[in-house]
């Protein structure tokens, strides 16, 4: 691309550094800008400067606060007792989605993967050990994706907290619901199968 | 969406004001600038924050430039007789890529669209006529695209044009090259029967 503007050029050049957007989206982009108003432009760059600048994570689970301690923690209507383990607040905000869960949550940060080089230490751990380790708290779950970093995590978690007074417990794995068996992979409905639960009526 | 901070939901309504982005994709975007350092965030910030702050038009051709001139204008090296008016930037960055092109150009920021409310008087044209008027011009390049927009623009410079010395194209249409006439659509190939041109061997 032969720009006739420095501006323009960086400005792409600098929206094509995220993730799946290319320079000719970015360029798309840039022209959107251009015919916003000035006052939306600020506001954009200023939104993005309080992700580095303003953003803390809260003290007590880690996950993106703007006070220190996250709207979640400070609620006193959670149940404080039970501890979800998460990755990162994305997964935090669709757990919350699903309005089926009332305790308090736990943001790792990431998850175990050699392959990444990211190893426990790297993450939000040692906290949760000391969280679990604390009366009162009765049940740790643990809600990965179904992925190998995944499973690593929830194994060596498992192992760190099996010697404490907690139940530890993780989401269940499955044909998804509306699935059909038909269409399903095999390690899914091999798994599915393994893990199978008592039905009652 | 629920937020456990707010300067992740602003950022993330910030950025899914673009078009094609959804919230779901800012919510991937702003995790991903809070991984990088805050060096490049200032950097995409800064690059926004120019373009509405520091962005000028040639004051020749209308094109974006940094200082009042564009490069193309300001390079001795273009034929200041030719001058292939455009839609915008984008356009004209396309023709610049096809390196066929030696003139200069004339950006209008638009096309007249009576639907959108786009008359004559909204768009660089008077400063077209001056150029066309000027002597030393050979050639007016109206390079627009095939829409209905781009059509009743071309008609309209061309009528005001047409008492002046200077000659008027415009790009042709056709088949693309390395296009199939089977999946041609019929108007495009209707018009390139209507306009074919004289083969010489």
């Amino acid at each position: 691309m032969q720009f006739t503007s420095a501006i323009v050029e960086n400005a792409v050049d600098a929206l094509s550094g995220f993730p799946g957007i290319g320079r000719r989206t970015a360029l798309r982009l840039v022209m959107h800008l251009m015919n916003r108003p000035e006052a939306e432009v600020v506001r954009l760059a200023d939104a993005v400067l309080k992700l580095k600048t303003e953003l803390q994570l809260c003290s007590i689970c880690g996950n993106v606060s703007d006070s220190g301690l996250c709207t979640v923690c400070a609620n006193p209507m959670r149940n404080q007792k039970q501890i979800c383990v998460v990755e990162d607040f994305s997964d935090q905000m669709a757990i919350e989605a699903t309005s089926q869960y009332g305790g308090v949550y736990h943001v790792l940060g990431g998850l175990i993967s050699p392959m990444d080089g990211v190893g426990p230490e790297e993450l939000n751990i040692s906290t949760l050990i000391s969280r679990a380790a604390q009366e009162g708290t009765d049940e740790i779950i643990m809600a990965f994706s179904a992925t190998v970093e995944g499973d690593t995590t929830m194994f060596y978690l498992a192992r760190k907290l099996r010697d404490m007074p907690v139940k530890i417990t993780c989401i269940s794995r499955g044909i998804s619901v509306g699935g059909e068996i038909e269409y399903a992979d095999e390690i899914t409905l091999g798994r599915s199968l393994a893990n199978r639960t008592e039905y009652k009526v």
